[in-house]
Order: structure tokens, then C-alpha cells, then sequence
């Protein structure tokens, strides 16, 4: 079952999906990104996720080459020509293209791949996962590009210290994770924080789960915060609402997973369930 | 005359040069690099430029796929190849590349590119350029990373302003241009950041240059003191030394190049023109 992606207008097998070296998605960094999954073989939330991707090319002042509609198609051919049995995500990527002096954008290079899903283990569910800490801010929190050197450079270390994730903090604040969004719940109040961090599609579902069944807010966590939540779990994409019991040597809450979370995570799962 | 490219071991022409599309340093902007030029179609300062190269794969926990002096080879065989009669820029580049989990670094890409050089207008040196300023401090300053989002997105706004480049400031402290090193004189004394800045191979050959001419500091520049300075330059492997006469809209010393700055770029060129 091969995976196959959509390349500046062409289709054709992921194994054969390249980019040339002058591209400024590569020597410069300049790109930014999307990444969704399917659910019963349909992309999940997807115009959410094209409304970001949209934003974080124009705040990089990339022309899209063509409309979320056509992305729509695109997509649906995919799938069809992936002839993936299981779910899969998606990606989508948009680059300066090639440039002639390394710093002026001419052609985008624009991308959709179709990618194996890849989870966390089913005990990490169970036991709940532990985050390490460390001072970090993006540089641009709300823009959805792809510069992940600090969590790569960062994944020896977590590793060691077996962690799931990084928890980026700055300035006394928790932030998020390198790749996902971060909530604590104090008794029945929902607390996540909203700004300096990259608004997840996954984050905004959860929250829209969350309202009416907890009192919900948005604003500064403090890592002084932590001794006195009683639980937490961070959101994304292939993680869904995934319970954390621990941050550096601090405990969360009793330990483990918390009640409030798991009933989140239920309402979550019987939503994706009915498409 | 066609560049070549040496990449993961095979030399060809540059134009069939590509990377596949899940490379880290696509996809994460995972990568480091070093650009470098020849005189008289030999490296300048090649030994420099690769201890700093292998410091930065070293920091991004990326393992060279070869040895300094087999790096000198290659470059040798690609320079005769390509078969240029003129001077030409040398890139080098090594990212994290491809990975099954996106995070997990399995073999290096690492490539050598020769590419055409791009100079500033002659009308540059003569009439000295204008920077303006932004707040801004990379993310890893010590390091060569691909991440040069900021000086591409600021791009428009430079050429709007017919500014030469950008230069980041930083609590009020003046730090780098996008890809080069600024300087100072206050009379006979020239000085230069030190801190929080990329150590430019330029700079320091510079600096070697000035030291027994003039003094020389190294320490931090506010940008408080910009009007009391009395000639200004930006450094790097295309613009050897640039003087600069504006900064936004303060001028700087006479607002023309300064008879320092034009000392040393004498001296610049003599010493190039030796080899």
C-alpha cells in the first residue's frame, strides 16, 4: 500500500516525492505546514485545518496555487489512489520554492503527502505520560511553520529522561508542547493557555467538547501553578486528549489519568465515532 | 558552465540535485550550513569555515558523513568540474534527513554546492548603504542554522524602505544584519557585538585585520549610541565590508563612507588579491 503524494501539480508515489536542494523550504527554512488524520478514511476537521494552513502562508506571504477547494479534491484523490485500508494523515506544505539570491520568494513549492499515523502506545493512555520542562517561546507562536529544530534537538534528552514530550515554559508560563497543546483542570474548571502558543484545530474541538459540561478558561497557566491542578493532558492531532501525571518530578493531581479527562477523551472518541 | 553538486556521495550537475520531500531539513528545518567564496578560484578561509560548520552539526547533534580534509577533496573535484572561470560561492549543508517518527535523526543529508556569487551594486561601496532596524534575537545565534524566516519575510518591507539589510536589535542592544556581522567606530576605536550574534568568519578575519591598526572592542553596541558613532560597516563573504551611512533615519558620522572603514577594506582586498 503505497502513500502518495501531490506535488506542484503532479501525483506520484511518496518514494518519489523530491524537492531540488535551492529550494528556501530548505536552505532557509521558509515553509509552513498542516497536518490532519482521517477518521473512517475521512479527513477530519479538515477546513479548520485549511483555514490555518491558509494563515500561516499568508503571514509568510506564500501564494497558495490553489483553493481550499481544489486542496478538498486533491486530497479525496489521495486517499483513493493511496488505497490505504487504515486511516492515515495528511500533510500539507508550502515552501519559498527555488530562489535565485536565497531570499526572494518566486514560485512556491506546494505539497500534499498522505503518512502512516503514528501513536502513542496504548499504556501511555492507561498510565498517563510524563513531561519534562524547558524555558522556550517559538518565534512565531501563531504561524504553523516548520521550525522544529529546538524539539528535535531536544529528543535525546527527553528520551533520557523517558518523557512523551517537552513542555515548553517562558517567563514563569507554560506555553505548550513541541507539538501539542496543553490543559490542566482544577476540580470541574478547564484551564488552557491562549496566547504565545500555536492555536490547535485539536484544541479548539476540545474546548467546544468541554464548554457546557466544564466551566471553561482561557489564560495564563503558571508553572507555580502546577501543585495545585488535578489533572492535565495535553491535545493534538494523532494524540487526541492524552492524560499527563507528571511534569519534571512534580505529580499531577492522585498520579494518574484523571476522571474529568477520561470523560473528555470519551466524548471525544463517540464524536469521531459517528462519522 | 554548469554548477555542480556533490550529494550524499555522488556528484551532478546542481539542477538534478533534490532531496526527498521528508527530510527533516524540509520538513523540521532541521539542517545547518556554511557558505564560503573562492579568490582566484580558491576557498578563502575553508579551514574557518569548516571548524565552524562542525561546530554547528556538532550542537544540532548531526554526525558529518566525512572528515575535514575529504570535505577539502570534494570541494577541490567539484571547483574543476564545474568548470567556472569566474569566482563562486561554496554551500555547505547537512540535515537531519529522512525520518520514519519526523523527530528521530537516522542518516544525515549533507551536500556541497558551488553556486554563482551575488555582489551588492559597486555604487554600494562608493555611496555606503542604509540598514533598518528590527527586534529581533535568533533563536540559536551561535549556531548556522537554515532558519532565516524572519530576514525572508522582512524582505518586502527592506526593499520598500530601499534599506540594504536588517539589522536586529534586541533590548536595546544592536546584534547582526539577517547574514551579516555589524560594526562600529567611534574615532579610532572600532567595535563590534560579541554576544548573541553568528561569529562570522568575515568578522573575525576582519578584526585580525584591524587589530595593530586600530583599537578594538569587542562588547555590547546599544543602539542608544548610534549617534555618536563616527563610521559604521556590515561584514560578510559577499560584501567583504560595506560601509553603512543610515540606519532608519539617523545617519551615521558624516553620513558617507568613512575613511576608517575604507582603510580596512583596503587592506581587505590587498590581502585577498595576495593569494
Amino acid at each position: 500500500m503505497p502513500y502518495y503524494a501531490f506535488l506542484n501539480g503532479k501525483m506520484l508515489p511518496i518514494e518519489k516525492a523530491f524537492v531540488h536542494i535551492s529550494d528556501l523550504g530548505l536552505l532557509r527554512g521558509y515553509a509552513v505546514f498542516d497536518y490532519l488524520r482521517t477518521y473512517n478514511r475521512k479527513p477530519f476537521l479538515l477546513q479548520q485545518h485549511l483555514a490555518r494552513f491558509e494563515h500561516s502562508a499568508r503571514e509568510l506571504n506564500l501564494e497558495l496555487p490553489c483553493s481550499g477547494k481544489q486542496i478538498e479534491g486533491i486530497i479525496s484523490r489521495l486517499l483513493s489512489k493511496s488505497a490505504i485500508r487504515t486511516d492515515c494523515g495528511i500533510r500539507l506544505l508550502l515552501t519559498g520554492g527555488r530562489s535565485a539570491d536565497g531570499i526572494t520568494i518566486s514560485r512556491p513549492t506546494f505539497a500534499i503527502t498522505t503518512e502512516k499515523l503514528i501513536f502513542p502506545p496504548e499504556s501511555a493512555y492507561r498510565k498517563g505520560v510524563k513531561l519534562i520542562t524547558r524555558e522556550f517561546q517559538r518565534e512565531s507562536p501563531y504561524i504553523k511553520t516548520t521550525n522544529y529544530k529546538n524539539a528535535i534537538r531536544l529528543n535525546p534528552e527527553k528520551l533520557r529522561q523517558k518523557a512523551h514530550e517537552i513542555l515548553y515554559c517562558f517567563g514563569g508560563k507554560i506555553l505548550e508542547t513541541t507539538r501539542n497543546n496543553f490543559f490542566v483542570f482544577k476540580g470541574d474548571t478547564l484551564i488552557t493557555p491562549g496566547a504565545n502558543i500555536l492555536h490547535g484545530i485539536t484544541r479548539s474541538f476540545v474546548l467546544s467538547l468541554a464548554k457546557g459540561v466544564f466551566r471553561v478558561e482561557e489564560r495564563d497557566v503558571l508553572v507555580s501553578e502546577l501543585p495545585g491542578v488535578s489533572e492535565a493532558f495535553i491535545t493534538g492531532t494523532t494524540r487526541k486528549i492524552l492524560p499527563v501525571v507528571k511534569v519534571n518530578d512534580q505529580a499531577i493531581g492522585e498520579g494518574k489519568p484523571g476522571k474529568n479527562s477520561l470523560h473528555l477523551l470519551k466524548l471525544f472518541e463517540e464524536k469521531v465515532a459517528e462519522r
